[in-house]
């Protein structure tokens, strides 16, 4: 990989906006930059200081491409650590594309996805972890996932694990001081503090290795199965629960969001909400095939909302029990809520007696109408007790990475191989290699240890211009 | 109107992407900015020099919402010429819509489509021309109407309009004046030079007004009627026109542009193809209304193309060609190019043979080969050649605006009712009346002479954050 020449991209959404950012970075960007840059000033760029703003046009050979302003980072003090140019041009693509064709003849080549923050990665901007928190920033859409992405980006998880790193490798260079000094049988690395260091990565390792499991569902949304008939108003409940979130949103003249389907966000966490066929019982073959998939979507959701209209409930009371109890020896770990919609057209005698009937089965019932939005709070309260919100409540290091998983989860590994030589007395040579391991597992994270591939593979998932 | 609050808006198009642009503009922009900024270096953005660039946090409350970088730019030395801040933030939605909330809570309030670019223009920033040109270089996404904004937008069309005013202008007063001496008969204006103007201007305005024809087709493409029978190859036609140009744009990876549909650009033209479903002669009633339909679409266009497969085109020659002839005397003058595709189907000597019956009708007749790309290129130069791409070519102000046309019309009308009284001797109170009507009408051009209604129609045709 080439690593010092210009590279340019378009950094704003693409589609025509009132403005567009193209960005140039790279030794020679302010120098292209000027090439094609006319200062209503006349200015020259390369002799502009750093972080200023510069008004003129963007000129290619006698035509005028555009008006626009530029801004001039010089390299280390840019986002990658090279000189850095962005020109903020007027929003049509047909100029977008003008202007990135002219760059590109006048020497600059497009950007692969993710190869700004590739360059500041390898410039010392950013550790690796900081630099994946910045894609999952982008992607972030509510407010856990944008936490925990943001406080990764500021290097809460990597000064953790670079300062638990940096520990061990005193250890280690103790150790491997030992082994040169071996006939004199010193002893350089002080042992009952190694097995206290030890114990101490041990317990942040299985701690950030717990954290997964929560980090994982906020940055992917907790996944809820809604089980109930065809027209029993899965959609009404789900815009009941969207109806806040909605208003929100929309007050923000000219913010679009895409069709927000069945993921909504509740308290600042997602949830994704998946549709099931219902779990009625039958002879028919294409209807029991119905009910394996709708059992296979309660196995991958995490929590089960049981939907059911008042009316019909109580008319077929018996029967529905029977499927509530169905679902719930199936699955007797899995949070259940049982929710009766249309409450309003029951009277108070009516809404007891569902409430009796259900009581031996012991599961969570909500009474909603969602018409009327009476019980949706409280559906929403029951729906966020399920997510244990206290690590983020109490801003502890959250992993959301797969990659961050699998590497803890391999040092772990060796750290407890370590723990087990030191309490053995396992020869010294022997504990340096699983040491080195762990450091290596450590090293992957933060970027200290690295190769091309696991880097193209980080990197691929950017988007372009970032 | 309420113009020093401070407004903000999105400048950049919605969506995700690697970064997005929040503006905020009005006397209290930089302070608001403050208020949620905390700069990395501790900068008080109020004590910062115009046109420079900050890094650091938008916090809420204690709460980091992102990373950002602060463009910084002081009124009257600003888009608008108010204070102006523009937030450079990371482009997940989720961000855009929390910091814009953010500073709404602040003080800003959301701007109206345009508002900036109105601000601009109540701070003398741009003209109305040029204001609206704004809005048509954003939307333009070919050469000729980009070429054709960016001269409006550089003032070329007000600057001739602003000069003849003044010209007027001049001549208007010293007319007031002899009216102050009324009883003294004097007459302060020469009228020789008068009349010499107000040709001068006469000319300008007809010159302005012809090139009408030609900005309109420009800035909304040229209407061209396909007409042709179901599966003789429309498609296959558009997309080898079509071939070139889309080359061009999949070269430049990470802009996507919607689908094209039947807007093609030629030769730096928009062609706008429309598809019709031929005129075959028919005595069912479904199909004769069809018929009626493709000829209001050949009304409304001004070329037609008119498309037959070669072999079919061998077989029923005779039918076809009266087919042609209809449309010739239905339309005499509006261009007709008879496109006789899958040529490669056919031997030298049966091309010969279609050549010859055709050239009795005096058509234009393109010899083309979708699939083999033959002809395709005599096509398209003939269909640029419909194009008056004179005024274009010689850089002349040419006229796209509609609102621009009404007034240069209705300035006309004065100047040839000022012009006749001149020559007829119409006293000078009367005449006084018609030159200030003809002043009238340049002014709203350019926007000297306005009003809120006017201007409320002009920007909400903008996008917002311009």
């Amino acid at each position: 990989m080439l690593y010092n020449d210009s590279i340019v991209a378009l950094a704003t959404p693409s589609g025509a906006g009132a403005i567009a950012i193209i960005r140039i970075s790279g030794a020679e960007a302010i120098t292209i930059g000027n090439s094609v840059f006319k200062s209503i000033k006349n200015k020259d760029l390369t002799k502009q200081k750093t972080h200023t703003l510069h008004l003129g046009h963007i000129i290619d050979d006698q035509k005028t491409l555009d008006e626009v302003l530029v801004s001039l980072f010089k390299g280390p003090n840019s986002y990658t650590g090279e000189n850095t140019i962005e020109i903020s041009c007027h929003g049509s693509t047909y100029i977008q594309q003008q202007i990135i064709q002219l760059l590109l003849r006048k020497g600059c080549r497009m950007a692969d996805p993710g190869e700004f923050t590739l360059r500041a990665f390898l410039n010392g901007k950013l550790d690796l972890s900081q630099a994946e928190a910045v894609a999952d920033l982008i992607s972030s859409d509510n407010e856990a996932s944008h936490q925990i992405a943001m406080q990764q980006m500021r290097g809460g998880f990597s000064n953790e694990i670079a300062k638990l790193r940096e520990e061990l490798l005193n250890f280690a260079s103790l150790i491997e001081l030992e082994l040169d000094f071996a006939e004199e049988d010193v002893e350089f690395a002080d042992r009952t503090q190694f097995h206290e260091l030890l114990n101490r990565i041990e317990f942040v390792l299985k701690r950030l290795i717990d954290s997964f499991a929560v980090g994982n569902v906020i940055k992917n949304g907790i996944p809820v199965a809604i089980v109930g008939e065809p027209n029993v108003g899965k959609s009404t409940l789900l815009n009941a629960l969207l109806n806040e979130e909605r208003a929100i949103v929309s007050e923000i003249a000219g913010t679009t969001r895409d069709t927000i389907e069945d993921e909504l966000v509740i308290g600042g966490i997602g949830f994704r909400f998946i549709d099931t066929a219902g779990i009625r019982e039958t002879q028919d073959v294409v209807e029991s095939i119905g009910i394996r998939k709708t059992f296979e979507k309660i196995e991958q959701s995490q929590v089960v909302l049981y939907l059911f209209e008042s009316l019909k409930f109580k008319v077929q009371s018996s029967e529905y029990i029977l499927e509530i109890e169905k679902v719930k020896n199936q699955f007797p770990l899995k949070p259940l809520v049982v929710v009766i919609n249309k409450t309003e057209l029951l009277t108070d005698d009516e809404v007891a007696e569902i409430k009796n009937q259900l009581q031996p089965l012991n599961v969570i019932l909500e009474m909603i109408s969602a018409k009327q939005n009476l019980g949706i709070e409280e559906l929403k309260n029951q729906l966020l007790s399920f997510v244990n919100t206290g690590a983020l409540r109490n801003n502890e290091t959250i992993v959301t990475n797969t990659r961050h998983y699998d590497s803890l989860l391999k040092a772990l590994e060796e750290i407890t191989k370590v723990k087990y030589g030191l309490e053995t007395n396992l020869p010294s040579d022997l504990m340096a290699i699983d040491i080195k391991e762990a450091l290596y597992h450590f090293g992957t994270i933060t970027g200290q240890v690295t190769n091309d591939e696991l880097l193209g593979n980080i990197f691929a998932n950017f988007c372009i211009g970032k």
